[in-house]
């Protein structure tokens, strides 16, 4: 096969072109069953090294998923994470701020939902979005904000944008947590295909609206957005995956390659016990024995 | 008088010493009661201002009070500070991390008390705190946080903190947020006997603990982390106000100023009513005079 994870990384290092990443990797479809198998034991893996990382406490992790419509967001999450313990994951969506959210800066709705150290937090969605959909629609302009915030070019607002978060996520990597961060590369046609799905089976029409269509008509202009965005806030510590989309089997398996990964590079351990600790317990099993 | 706020700012230019700020401005007694009459009418133009500030809701204060124990921090927000809306004014008070705030990064508990943009918040104490009290008393070493983030030498460590406070600062001016940041320096004398006030009156006993010494041993060390810490955080936009803390009545002088100045700097108005809406309020008028 030969692809791996790293084929799909950018960490900042030389330069970045979103063209010269596939949103299919045209893997030979005989092959999916044995992705399908590597997925589910990366899912064991990540089993195992949360139950180290609840224990040990000492790292977090923030997992990140932007993607287009129908890229396959819930369903990668779904396929990917189910498997981990509920009670140190939990998943945050971010849909259209709410007024108590907008009356803050824009990472707040962020770190308000940072896991515990131990914990892993998945964004389905994140603050990316604030230099994506706002950048498309150029949504700063209705922001109620003094006028040094808003009022300059379009370029000079996303490279504070893009520093601010470079910033955050360098302060993260500085105090324990890891973030990772995915964009779910799907192609036009896909989207297109997927899209005709979810009109056609009724059990799917929740999942689509007719402004799905609208924000379709703008792909050139979101596509120009993740390109600078990704170029801008890929860094070592955080740096961005883009998972070919097309097919979806493949990209499951690219995000818990992802996710084993990071997570190994936690390295939890139980804590270890102390000779004192151990005495103790001896004392105990003494006394719970002769009961 | 010539005593002005500005001569006890420091905003990074040219060098700092905290040596060189007077706990004591030896203001005469007998102003006294000018003073007063002035933070008064200070206090009746913040509420003025605050008022504007809410209906704008284009920008949000955070004002944060630090000091060594019994310099006033208390008593200075309730003597400066009643007298504005509780609608948009809150505090906050940094009491030892609680476990849940521990096992977060260490800016998270203020960015979950960060006010709306409209709102005014005042910290009693503040991250501030976690290069203060943690730098005398080396607190880094016992957290729960992988190598990278602690196993290093002490100056690195909270150079690191510095600059990490710094860019978050920055941050929140960029978004629509003004910092002040206020330290009340009260004398080492002067310490001593507001102690033994609080010892002597039984009413104020429950505001003495006897583990307040043993940070008053530690006077230098506290003097030390406070003069490094203001020489590396204070800013063009969130400059060091360090207030002389032995006369009261002056401190909350100098302190209901700064709140004057920075409220007036976020320049808050009603918003404007649009010819449309004017029209929609004159058919409003007419429909509830006919009734």
């Amino acid at each position: 096969m030969g692809l791996d994870l790293k084929d799909f990384a950018y960490d900042g290092e030389g330069g970045f072109d979103l063209k010269d990443y596939p949103t299919n990797a045209h893997v030979d479809a005989g092959e999916r069953e044995r992705y399908e198998l590597l997925t589910a034991g990366n899912t064991r893996r990540m089993a195992e090294l949360q139950d180290k990382l609840y224990a040990d406490a000492r790292e977090g992790v923030v997992a990140m998923f932007q993607a287009m419509d129908a890229a396959g967001k819930d369903s990668t999450i779904k396929r990917v994470m189910s498997g981990l313990n509920p009670q140190g994951v939990s998943v945050y969506s971010f849909k259209q701020p709410s007024a108590e959210e907008l009356s803050h800066d824009y990472l707040w709705r962020a770190v308000t939902h940072l896991p515990r150290r131990g914990h892993i937090e998945l964004f389905n969605r994140s603050y990316y979005e604030d230099v994506l959909v706002v950048r498309v629609h150029q949504m700063q302009h209705g922001y109620a904000m003094p006028k040094r915030c808003v009022d300059e070019p379009e370029d000079e607002f996303f490279d504070r944008r893009y520093r601010q978060i470079r910033d955050f996520e360098e302060y993260l990597w500085e105090n324990g947590y890891r973030v990772l961060k995915v964009f779910l590369n799907v192609g036009r046609d896909e989207q297109r295909k997927r899209f005709l799905e979810r009109i056609d089976d009724e059990s799917k029409n929740w999942k689509f609206s007719s402004g799905d269509l609208k924000e379709r008509d703008l792909w050139p202009q979101y596509m120009d957005a993740y390109d600078k965005c990704i170029r801008k806030t890929a860094s070592r510590h955080a740096p961005w995956y883009v998972v070919p989309a097309d097919q979806k089997w493949f990209a499951r398996w690219l995000v818990s390659e992802a996710m084993v990964r990071v997570l190994e590079a936690c390295d939890p351990r139980y804590p270890e016990v102390s000779p004192e600790a151990k005495a103790d317990l001896d004392r105990c099993r003494q006394e719970l024995a002769g009961e």
